[in-house]
């Protein structure tokens, strides 16, 4: 792993207090950073080292968990600050003289990875900058990379011209597009599941699988993200970015290798795969929901920076068909949203009931007792980690009935198998120069594209947008999507 | 359920009081045996009707799981007792009038179920002389039942000696042939298993899996079993029955329905599947071992009426191929012995490593921590009940390491899933016609066939049989037997 210089803008920011200083410190407890680097943090408050150290040791101890005195004294020494308005050019000339002299001292190579913790409006100016200062001329045997936060843009068309902007000064593989789903323990295990388990494999298509469910649920409300919410919803919000892209992990054919671009070329495939929305499929496989406040909660509404006759949607659910020949016929429903009764991430595949399932079932003599259920295989991200399986036995005893049973593997419960934050891991593969976990282009166009379609075909949303009540899987339109079909929600 | 009376031939023997007494009890309690019903008990010993009660009320406390005092003071109103010996006719003259008395008195219909928990030397006599008493004539809406317990002969010819006995006044659809094993929970799972889960059967052929291990071990001894055990072997008494038949319902083909002769044709087309053994197979694929002592136990030779040059196998392994389409390429490993480690009866299913289960393995570039496992499903028979899966996840890192992780199902554990003992089923299904877990007359045949061969092809027993330590898992070319193929066995 080379040496490199840092450099994080919105370091004063949620994002680097919550999760990039701890995740940062969590690396370096465990001796996985490279032997030499420098973390320079950006902001425009005037704030000397001293006590800048001291904040971020305060937000590590308050959100890392666990740390040690002494290696958190230690960490801090690596910390730099400097103050810095986005638009000032002057500010990234002098940034550029701070950075040449910590590689100077520090005998460090010219590596530099710039960590854009900022809102999207942000990119673009930052980008121009850094190209205007001269940060960006390094020698050849040294590495430029710029990391940046979801989202990416609000439409198709801003997502564009961002990605226009970033890639007149870097290349597609200087890019790293987050998505800290991906850097999530259980996200990153679905390929093992898939490519190390042989008996997975060839359960892995529809005519195997009747549908997949991914829920990604919030139990908080848009707190103080309104504005941004606002212009966003959570389809552009959630859908666009993690849910797909769960989606094309789970559903991506087997890549030629494990490295980064066949991994992305399959991906993209499946993305580019997903079936556009016809009118007709708006109103059989669209749900949109809004949150409705309580005597606890305030409506969606009535939060701040929020328009009072706000049409944004803060929950979805959507059945998405994959058009090509391992999916045809098998249903991908994602469902996201806030308010909604629990916190959990989770994918559930519900297998068909074929005619060998249904076999034992239907020659049993005594129905009443018995289910037939469809197996289950059921991978929680969060806030369990773990995979279950769902299946039919037995009952012991004398008579002949059949019940619902689970094989459980519980990861959170295994003390060998304590997962990092998914910081943690992307941070580490963006300085090592690993993307696999990181959105190429393509994806994200593609994402935008299919999501586009939708938000121009949608044009009625006071009709289409439903209200639904506060700590409830939302409106009850998204359970009568499924009945339609003969389906339910699996995840509650 | 009709009214029945049963004559329990060895009334007073181990097999008696140890199991059929306390399955009939438990049927009682549970409120599942017909309305009218009589035990009667047959053996050498003058013993009074009330004595023979408190033996039994004895036997059923000692044996039983769990008793009610009331409910067992009920039960034994059921039981009568009669002095028999077995070549005597006029005991079966008497046995009649008993019978018909019964009939009479309990206004019952003259359903009769004959359950020879006797020595296999005892059954031509027994059926002999039930057919010359008159004790077989019965109206014909009535029914006439016979139990026998293995084994069924000790070897084919003798099989088949008995067989043509049995048949000269039963037909095959009255001949119940128990193997207990089949009463146990988890046996009867596996049909469930099979064909009540959707995801299990695509993978239930030789294309997906590699190999299949059923191991049935003992800790204990030969016991007071020495002369029968003498004639017999674990072959003739583990393989040829228990071991065999659950094969059978592990890899039969889907039968048209789960009606009982269905079932049975498929089985026997297993059986009759197994490849015979040629003198190559009996080197590859066989090992016979026989114990040996320790201070704290005797060696099979020293054991009371065992040949002190016995050259008996107190252990098999043996490695079978089906010739079908389904599992040509599959080996069937099974494994039974006396005096092992542990007591434990469980199927493992290894599928194959294949092409996509290596894949990951073989991309990473750090293999040292790495695992590159098999998945097994592990079906637990005895003494735990339950199903688990083991298969490779991603050890929750930074780095790209495969472990093995378990899903668990432990049906033991399950409070509502508490398994009757296997002899309540096989009971109930005899008192209902039903034949299912009772093998037919060609599959006991076919299996014999099997072991006949390579009793007949192993002439030369005394290089063959190879001792073993007492506590272990048999002598180490049933290890070396596996580990010629790159496998290993299981369990452990």
């Amino acid at each position: 792993m080379k040496d490199c210089v840092i450099v994080l803008f919105g370091g004063t920011g949620n994002l680097a207090y919550k999760k990039l200083y701890p995740a940062l410190y969590k690396l370096y407890e465990r001796n996985l950073m490279p032997n030499k680097f420098v973390i320079l943090s950006l902001g425009r408050r005037n704030i000397e080292l001293v006590e800048f150290k001291n904040i971020v040791k305060l937000k590590i101890k308050q959100f890392s968990n666990g740390y040690n005195e002494k290696v958190l004294n230690g960490f801090v020494d690596f910390i730099k600050y400097q103050i810095l308005n986005f638009d000032k050019i002057n500010d990234y000339v002098i940034l550029k003289g701070r950075i040449d002299d910590c590689v100077c001292s520090e005998k460090m190579p010219q590596n530099r990875i710039f960590y854009l913790a900022t809102a999207p409006g942000y990119f673009e100016i930052i980008t121009n900058n850094l190209e205007l200062s001269g940060i960006l001329d390094i020698k050849k045997d040294a590495y430029k990379r710029i990391v940046i936060e979801k989202p990416f843009g609000k439409d198709l068309a801003e997502a564009k011209s961002i990605n226009k902007t970033l890639r007149k000064v870097f290349s597609e593989n200087e890019i790293y597009r987050t998505d800290h789903y991906l850097g999530k323990a259980m996200i990153q295990n679905i390929m093992v599941l898939r490519f190390s388990n042989a008996l997975f494999e060839p359960l892995w298509n529809s005519e195997c699988i009747d549908n997949v469910q991914i829920t990604v649920s919030e139990t908080i409300g848009v707190e103080e993200r309104g504005g941004y919410y606002e212009t966003s919803g959570a389809f552009r919000d959630m859908i666009q970015s993690h849910l797909i892209q769960i989606l094309a992990l789970f559903a991506m054919d087997v890549p030629n290798s494990l490295e980064t671009e066949d991994i992305r070329n399959e991906k993209v495939k499946v993305i580019k795969a997903m079936k556009f929305f016809t009118n007709k499929d708006i109103v059989d496989n669209l749900v949109l929901g809004q949150y409705e406040g309580n005597s606890d909660v305030k409506s969606y509404v009535d939060e701040s920076k929020v328009n009072p006759n706000s049409l944004t949607e803060t929950f979805v659910a959507i059945g998405i068909d994959i058009n090509n020949k391992r999916w045809k016929g098998t249903k991908f429903y994602l469902r996201t949203g806030k308010r909604l009764k629990k916190k959990i991430a989770e994918i559930v595949v519900e297998f068909k009931n074929t005619t060998v399932n249904k076999f034992y079932y239907d020659l049993l003599k005594n129905k009443d007792n018995a289910v037939n259920s469809a197996n289950l295989l059921r991978i929680k991200i969060q806030p369990e980690e773990g995979i279950s399986l769902s299946f039919n036995v037995k009952k012991p005893s004398t008579d002949n009935i059949i019940v619902q049973k689970e094989m459980d593997y519980c990861q959170s419960c295994d003390i060998d198998m304590k997962s990092p934050e998914a910081y943690e891991k992307l941070i580490i593969d963006a300085i090592s120069g690993d993307q696999s976990l990181y959105a190429r282009w393509d994806e994200v166009e593609a994402a935008w594209s299919f999501v586009d379609k939708i938000s121009k075909t949608c044009l009625d949303r006071s009709r289409l947008l439903k209200k639904y009540k506060s700590s409830t899987w939302g409106p009850k339109e998204a359970e009568l999507m499924m009945k339609k079909n003969d389906l339910k929600w699996w995840s509650k």
